[in-house]
């Protein structure tokens, strides 16, 4: 049977959602909600849906069967709230909130609510990033003891956005957070470093555009994650999962098999795949495949509300340690 | 305005070109013919469109403005003939024929139709090769040297296919002789050898399993074809082109961006895609697009009957070479 | 003319010296000191030269032009102190010492001295990480935003090492805060982070065999240090100089130019160079040439004794940091 | 006990030789003979040996026990031919002659003299094809069927020596139809397609700068070797063998680990080593290695007599190929 979707929120991600619930064999889109009503009724018209600007009409139309959340950030948790108790499964972009006390607040109406709610954290289901965790899992580097993550966004955001994005490690390294959680859930301990090294927004706000952290798992293992807020040759996103049989990496993604050598430089290829949309496309409709097995009661690697609450814990802990300089225990099965 | 398409033969080709007909913006799929009736059924349920046995009944519904021939090889020349006859632009899978006579006899019916007639030589398409060539023709590597194709399928087809698939060199290298004149158009000279190194397939029928074709175009530039019917790592489609300056390369297709390094072997990657259909799946709705252009007489680089006829002159020419152990001299200008 | 070299310490770097002062065109080995007498003897059967048990006796024989200290940390500090007493130009292996306070107690003597004094960093010397930072002195990625260091030796050194070695920090990861400074010598603050993963010997003696450390440079350029005491693919020494126009990557050092591609794996490569001899040995010929530069009193770039110094200071506060879990502020300019 | 060898000719590949005869723990340099004397007392001057301007004078000396041949072509035969009188072991550079009938008419004397004769085809010894060549043996990609060569110079040579080259085939591609026979021993047909795409020097005297050579072996196994006088990137120098569990490949040898990526392109490396002599280096060490236990009546893998009139057969069938147009049928085994 069809799951039909309510979708919240029409921007860049949300349409990229739209597309593939209209595209998926499982799933439909029923119904559409952005306050900015323009936007929904553009997505109505390419993958249809009923339109509204006001998203308790959809979560109450007795029309749809899960929601998935790509409203603004500060909208979440209400949005989460009122979907558990219409019993509807939902599907939230990540972060739950920049206010760790708000997540906290609804933590325990998810634990008890009994209806599945999960997190965006898309690049858990990025083929590669997937493979590496699945076969580190079997044993092909042995034990994991360092696991390395280079991040970096092609371009800064805009001020305005950096105003209000509650800080590179909430906005940015939240991912991070989560990918170093896909391999090593238990983490103990952060110490971050960051700085402002050229963007004038990050300055003004007090925020940084360079970061590294270091995670200390329960394990011992130890996490780096190398960030920047720009990349000129595209979006730059690797990881080396290393153990005592070897390591395992993924490399940046290409966008051409061809390269050019000339007496100046050999093999020399195009940059990188430029955006995350792009970078991470077949990600997100894995990410909606599990969704809908989690939505339909199936066993499924959706990650979870938890999920979402300790990557904004190892976010908060960061921003603690890069402010005062110092390094922060931090406790996720509390 | 919608081009809509009467597709004739629903084989795998057939398939992927339907999905491509019914997905584009510009494209409808109206018809559907294939003597095996049930194939173009199940096409139809998937992609919509009307559906017969018969393909004159397509040609003659008055409802299509173009035509995709998916058929086997020796329907192509009548379906072209018909087509033309009708005043409808037409698509064909290559080759044209197994028999340059049959060829020959349609040529000037083409020549004279004022129709669009294009050839299914998708390669040209893919983003790879198509670069190669758009950055050679700017001259990165200076005036082209030589051409090297490396070309090896990932399995050897059966005997019974071996049997009537006109050899080697007319069904498998003639990619290779188009992608040669994609580069250097006017190939004047052709030496090949073959052997039949491990199919029993090709040692029954006479055929070869392995070949090497060297052509020479008339600007003295040298092509190295190699072949094989097999190919361990998966489909093998590599090509270098070299001048003065130095060389473009295209690499084979990756199937992860994940890499093993352990005491045994560094930067072990998985191997390449495996089946034509994934590593040119992007090259077939390219040239769709372009065929699409053509139709409509618009400005467009769809490779042309001609392309398709000079394509079987090397691939006799090959298969003269190879059988006689002599070098043939070829005039496509005639 | 021939700087004359008086040789102090006969084992595995002492050997490697003995050879390149030997081979060299400006150099000759002239004297050769160890209490292990028939080290120095096995050394001079080789490359000749005048054999001692007694260093003083190498130093007061009136032969020798300059030294070079290749015996165990502890002698360090007074062999340097007599050869600048005797104002012979001393080529000192890193460390100068394990204990600042030693270090600091000579640096008056140096600094006044009139003697040079070079510390044995040779992998600023490498032709790979000296082309990187010529190239980015160059502007090739403009300004140097993070650079990030992989350094893990291929196996753990037997534990009676370990319990001398001064701890990972000192021994080890020492060579790369002299490689951080060779890209950004002004470093201002130390966060490290430890862990005993694999090693008994490690664990047995506090020490760790996996750690991670972030430095902040004046310039707010950020550091990374990624550190294990074994690697199962061989050495591994990897680079990446980061900035706004790009990045600059040192790869391992590759054993073959072979690879093999089958259907289990394509692409694969015997595994790197495995000894730091082996993968240095090219930087250690070019740490004496400069070396002897700075002897005769012209421009040279060996690093100094303050370089040294630096390199343990940082080590130091590593060492702090990890153990105390705080980020620790250094001023290397006092 | 130390094999003395008599060196005939001091020029570019004489002083490698030198060097190498010099350097080695079981050879040493006792004679050198050059008519052009100064270079002869160049290389004494570095080396040690006493100097002629005769070579009768070397080989008479009673002072040697193997010779190296060194000089120009024309004197190889004569050489060889009183080396094998004398009973002096003989290591000549290839070609033996540019005249298979001169090459013919020594090789009874060889055949039947008792004394060791080596051919200097110094790319067997290359650790990257002697790799390959124990792997297949070893069964790692199946049975051999097609081998790809790669080999363009780094530049095309003055017309002058084109002039007296014997053409690319006996002066360049030699080394390539060895290297197929390093392989493949048994060669039974050439096809070679030549063109003068550049080279002034080739086109005034009749030779090729590029050409294409297909050979088959006996086993049904197929040959490609693509050559070229001029490459921008350095000395290309690659090789494939495949067989059908896979492939190996030799891939150009790098001149640094460093790579730089930016908004134009990413992974570019410094252009490839540039010079034979350089490629090739522990090549000719080996090479000399190997025929050392030659000489002295162990089992070797040098190349014989009879390896080198088999290069030179096929050169010249790939000449009358290529300039009659024409397959042309060989039998080594004659």
């Amino acid at each position: 049977m069809t799951l039909r979707f309510g979708l919240i929120g029409t921007g860049r991600i949300g349409q990229v959602h739209a597309a593939n619930i209209a595209g998926g064999d499982e799933t439909s889109l029923a119904w559409i909600a952005d306050p900015f009503v323009d936007g929904a009724r553009r997505v109505a018209a390419r993958f249809g849906g009923t339109v509204t600007d006001d998203a308790e009409e959809l979560l109450t139309s007795g029309e749809i069967d899960a929601v998935l959340v790509a409203s603004p950030t500060p909208t979440h948790v209400d949005l989460i709230a009122r979907s558990v108790e219409l019993g509807l499964p939902v599907l939230c972009e990540k972060p739950i909130d920049l206010d760790i006390a708000r997540v906290d607040a609804l933590r325990e109406t998810v634990r008890t609510g009994g209806v599945p709610v999960a997190l965006g954290f898309n690049r858990r289901f990025d083929p590669a990033f997937a493979s590496v965790r699945a076969r580190v899992a079997a044993g092909e580097v042995g034990g994991l003891e360092q696991l390395t993550i280079m991040s970096r966004d092609p371009a800064a955001p805009p001020a305005a956005y950096i105003a209000v994005s509650g800080g590179i490690f909430r906005d940015m390294t939240i991912h991070d957070f989560d990918m170093a959680r896909f391999f090593l859930p238990d983490i103990v301990e952060v110490s971050a470093t960051g700085t402002a090294a050229f963007d004038d927004g990050a300055r003004e706000h007090g925020d940084f555009d360079t970061a590294v952290v270091t995670l200390r798992a329960a394990s011992g293992a130890l996490v780096t994650i190398i960030n920047s807020r720009h990349s000129a040759v595209g979006y730059d996103q690797r990881l080396e999962a290393f153990g005592p049989a070897g390591s395992l990496s993924v490399a940046n993604a290409p966008t051409s098999l061809v390269s050019l050598s000339t007496a100046d430089a050999v093999e020399a290829k195009p940059p990188y795949q430029d955006f995350f949309l792009e970078r991470y496309a077949r990600a997100y409709v894995d990410e909606l495949r599990e969704f809908v097995k989690l939505a339909r009661g199936e066993a499924s690697t959706s990650p979870s509300f938890e999920d979402g609450r300790a990557a904004l814990v190892l976010a908060d802990a960061a921003q603690r340690s890069a402010s005062e300089r110092t390094v922060v225990a931090v406790d996720l099965t509390a």
